[in-house]
């Protein structure tokens, strides 16, 4: 162990942050829904990264309260005027498509095409991004200043989609570690061409499974690539008896802009998770937010339902619509950079550092400090008033492992960053001063 | 139980300010004290509206370490100089003979008269509020610059008052609802005209009672007239059996004034009644002080007794002994106001609104949200930045009626309002989507 | 017990200010280390006040990971430059030799004299105290600007020292009380001429350990003066089996300047002596700083150690490290003075005073509140707006005392000086309104 890398170490080699907005940049483009075969491009998009497991659930499935809806699928849609000017094309932005619009090819008054608009009157530039997925509609989104451009008469209105039985598609990655407990990393991939919510949060995860590939962990890492609510429910209906091996997990989203970060607690609100990500955000140089749970967000509301109650949090920079550009065409790849990205992905690869290395030492001399001098590992000259902050890591490593405080605890209680804590201990545990506490596997790198 | 008004919605019906105000009005003018005929012509005027039970408790009973002492009457009062003229006169206002001042006719020095005059000399035009109930002693309160004015000479001094075997006079109603367990609301009795403290409350618990006749409720209401301390010790000492059943309760005192609103809470602190009132009051529009227990005040310090440490607080508007009014002729009709009294009124049905209502229901689908679109619970439109905000309380409360949270639990954690929280945990019960615990009786209106 | 002075009253009787203040100055020239003749002499000095117990440890002795090292003695030392002038002089100030330099007589260059210097450049008119117990090697300490002004050319450095065979020297004095438990107050005497650090520490607990005699106590004071780190190792590891009585205990250094007060808890966080120094603190009319326990600091970090965790705080004035004098020549007589002594005193007695005399009573008559006017306890004029005040104590004692609750309970409650406590407890117990808790042996003076 001594001098090899620890497993967060080894994830962030490389370039991250370019190999994330890459392929953030690759799948923006495509026109994902719950369902259709943009998903399907996506998960085989990433499937030329991992060893990724497509799967298709049937239109009509039951899971729990839901059932699996009808697919949807759009050859083409667009709005043109009496000129034949098209005002609004499926083909320039996928945006412009409410998600699920039911059929359309009508002649309609100006009037009657108001009824079928949504734009933004305070943004009246963007394209807002809206859906109707269990609701029987059809609309056109556009800005709002293109809307009240248009002259009164009568428009086309033309949307070519379908909506027939057909499957729900999500994608299932499993890096084994040497134990059954998994750490769950989930991101949507329902969204179209925005980039931040959540092509960011897919791309993040596509590169983190990938780099995971080889290394030796102690928890197994589960990635799920779904849509949005029905499909992390249909994962959890179909997954119902493994979850409890769930003991960590993140929901990932929006983590490519400059904001934030913020992370949102579990329902449990002191998991360890919780703990953690609390710790590293406090750390990370950034102005962080942490927010109590609440029922409202992404798919952590499915995973702390009460009946299931998961250890799972949600991690974003800036936090769901809270920015301007949140569900507008200006989520655009504009928004994300590769710092960010690699940025984002430092905090999770430090929160599986964490979790990996946190082990519970016992001190071997617990009475009285160990002479630490003798060893040449305690400033030689005393009484130097600045000598204290360099061995305090030592010092509180040595007061705590009394069996009842692991690393983490230790690096909380000291107000220390974890790092400066795992690697001091492994130093006073090649010392001898340190002993793994005997009922423990050992979890190595 | 769909569409019916709540106990508390039924409470508030009509002109409560008004009518409130109008009583205190009545009996701010009559003479009270710990004992004698001002106590019975008030408790006389309760019954006018509610069924009041008026007991008797004659002079010498021993009441735990206390003894109930001589009733006290007095005839007439004055002091007059030698011209003949009254200087102040019991018949002007009741405030100018100190409490329990024992009888006394008598030609005496300006200097000696002093020893036996209460003044504020720093609100030299207030006539003070005195007492001295187991103390021999008699005196006068006038404002100071009366007494200022005096000339040297000799004074007569007359109190025509009367100290001998009679009773205490006390008075309770109870409303009986479903079950025997009770919530106490306490009044003291034996303040002379001082409006706000306490013709005040005494108004406002016999309008309360009034109301709540004929109405089905789960708790049992007790309501208490009493003189304070010596009232509230004799009716523990004839219900010490009987206090098991309270459950939750509050002195009310000082209700008519624009101040605070004030909550002092029980000695457990912690108490359901202790959360309810801080939930009200922060979300009452008012600037609301939340204090701590302390064993200063008035009869909680009786019902917070360590032998007995029962779950009462103390409601008030503006905070005793923290307003220049307090215990003065200053504490007038003018002092209180229909609307204060309304207000704080609607506080205290608001209390019984959610303790009559504080339900714990299950999720009858707790494994992931239930599909609320599809019962036209949720908004249609997906993306629509704000939506989110008017289905929280529905998204709250699914996903902590997890069998071990109330509904008032539930308004707590997620800082809405609990009428809100209620009605949409009713819409949600209609759905199907709530359960009551099976082991809960049915808390109706 | 009635008018009986108390512990703390009776410590404070006197002058201690001054008395303290004369015994600092007199051990303050002495040359001490953690070893050595300037050790024995102090500790002589200690004994001419009060029954000092010393201990001499031979060099080798192995105490837990440590052993006790050679004993260290300095007969002269200087450095000398080519025209025979002292530059500096062991014989003018102990600071100026490094402790536990090894001997040297050689004549060096400048530059290598360079390599044996310490000083403060951001202080330069200072010399710094510095140490070197467990490497091997030698130096001086001078002030900055006496090291830029030598000029080049060759010096003479001689130290005779003496590193052999020997002993390591500790005191101990036990105050006998009533019982077993120990209140272990602790002083390093490993400090040279350091007025502050530590000789105001020694002087403050000999002549607490002095008017402690005769004195009946319910608790034993262990007082132990021994050299920092190595010493208090030492007493742990003779005394491993003994350490179960200690209660309470504070080490106690830097109590002469007028910084602080400063506590340091304990390990625990929240032992009782931690809560006590925090309520005197918060009541002491300066400006406190109470710090959660910490591993760095005095011997509080080996009594703090996870295998021995007892209750031992750390009481100073200014925090160590936290003034500019600190560990340098300017910590002189000058820096203490006898009113901050005597402050320091007056907290410590006081801590004393809490401890001796935290009973638990029990309420006699718990249900309601006793009438305390028939037993002249009380304002005898109700009404009055600031008689409460004076009440206060009573009401709270009478209202918490239900046997769970000590006087120091209820002091943190009530948030009341402990005095006001005690005294006005004293009151309600001679009058039979409290009783000792049956189980409870008594706790007298």
């Amino acid at each position: 162990m001594n001098g090899e890398l620890t497993v967060g170490e080894r994830l962030v080699r490389g370039n991250p942050g370019e190999q994330i907005f890459a392929f953030a940049a690759k799948i923006y483009p495509i026109c994902r829904s719950i369902t259709g075969d943009g998903v399907r491009k996506t998960l085989r998009a990433i499937r030329s990264h991992i060893d990724l497991d497509i799967h298709e659930v049937p239109t009509g499935t039951e899971v729990f309260d839901w059932i699996v809806p009808p697919e949807w699928n759009v050859r083409e849609a667009y709005i043109r005027d009496q000129r034949g000017r098209k005002i609004v094309d499926f083909a320039d932005s996928n945006l412009h498509v409410m998600s699920y619009s039911i059929p359309v090819h009508r002649w309609i008054s100006l009037a009657e095409l108001k009824q079928h608009v949504y734009t933004l009157p305070d943004q009246p530039d963007l394209t807002p991004y809206r859906t109707s997925y269990y609701a029987e509609n059809w609309a056109f989104c556009m800005p709002h200043r293109l809307l009240e451009s248009l002259s009164d008469g009568r428009y086309e209105v033309v949307i070519d989609s379908d909506l027939s039985s057909g499957s729900l598609s999500y994608g299932e990655y499993l890096h084994k570690g040497e134990t059954d407990e998994e750490f769950l990393l989930s991101a949507h991939i329902c969204h179209p061409s925005l980039a931040n919510d959540n092509c960011s949060g897919v791309a993040l995860l596509t590169h983190l499974a990938k780099c995971m590939t080889g290394l030796r962990t102690r928890y197994s890492y589960r990635f799920l690539f779904a849509p949005g609510t029905i499909g992390a429910i249909t994962w959890l209906a179909r997954n119902e008896g493994q979850v409890k091996h769930i003991k960590h997990g993140l929901v990932v989203s929006m983590v490519g802009d400059g904001g934030g970060p913020t992370y949102k607690k579990s329902r449990r609100g002191d998991a360890e998770i919780d703990r953690v990500l609390a710790h590293i955000l406090r750390h990370c140089g950034l102005k962080p937010t942490i927010l109590d749970f609440s029922p409202y967000g992404y798919d952590e509301r499915q995973y702390c339902s009460p009946g299931f109650n998961l250890p799972v949090g949600l991690f974003q920079r800036s936090q769901f619509g809270q920015i301007p550009q949140y569900h507008t065409s200006a989520d655009n790849l504009d928004l994300i950079a590769p710092d960010h990205l690699a940025k984002s992905y430092r905090i999770i690869a430090e929160t599986i550092d964490i979790l990996e290395n946190d082990i519970v030492y016992r001190n071997t001399n617990p009475k009285c400090e160990p002479q630490l001098g003798r060893r040449g590992l305690y400033g030689a000259i005393g009484g130097d008033k600045d000598a204290a902050g360099a061995n305090m890591a030592m010092l509180w490593i040595l007061n705590l492992s009394d069996g009842r405080n692991s690393l983490f605890d230790i690096a909380e209680r000291a107000d220390l960053p974890f790092a400066l804590v795992r690697k001091t201990a492994q130093l006073l545990h090649r010392n001898g001063l340190l002993a793994r506490r005997d009922d423990e596997k050992p979890r190595t790198t």
